[in-house]
């Protein structure tokens, strides 16, 4: 007989922190991760060179700003901010996302600077 | 000043297909795949033997099989089967699901047969 395995609930891992722009690892796929967070406010400018970075909103509302272009995402959109090509998250009101990139990747990118932070496990 | 550039909608997606079983790439990040699907009844049991797989379950309520073990997810859960672990996606009603993977992971992994089809893009 089967015994049950629990999966990643996203909605209970989100109800776990309160943080802001500090991503909390939920899984792990081969040489990636997927990370929750909860964004508010503007981020700063940055880009990864070396790796294409996945957003996935699931509550609020999500504006990636490119140099001239904004992407607005409301909750079951996603985007795909191409390697080199520098962004910058911003959320008017709170917004929880999902992140897909490579394990270790940076959220400030090159840009460095005091919001920097790696990812951390989450429960 | 900024033009909009459209995320992927994930409900938009859907939409588009109405086949069952048949997974249609809707975004790449680096060399990995966003893909969606709709399934019902039960596929095949197979084995990935060079990745991990993710599923997402975004409407409905998916059970990967394992040998010895049922995970059941629910919209907004997910699940990652390891590589080399045999498993066998069953759906009582009609499920969408959201797969991660890398580029060109075939449906049935080892096993083949009828129901192995390549991901395509869609729309």
């Amino acid at each position: 007989m089967s015994e049950p395995v629990a999966p990643v609930n996203l909605a209970d891992k989100l109800s776990l922190f309160s943080e802001l722009w500090s991503q909390k690892k939920v899984a792990v796929l081969n040489d990636y991760e997927v990370k929750l967070a909860k964004l508010k406010g503007e981020f700063v400018w940055h880009t990864h060179e070396d790796t294409d970075e996945l957003f996935l909103v699931i509550s609020g509302r999500l504006t990636i700003q490119l140099r001239g272009a904004d992407v607005v995402l409301e909750p079951g959109e996603l985007f795909v901010v191409p390697r080199g090509v520098e962004h910058c998250p911003m959320a008017d009101e709170e917004t929880a996302i999902l992140l897909f990139e490579p394990t270790g990747t940076l959220n400030t990118g090159d840009a460095g600077g005091p919001m920097t932070k790696a990812a951390e496990l989450l429960g």
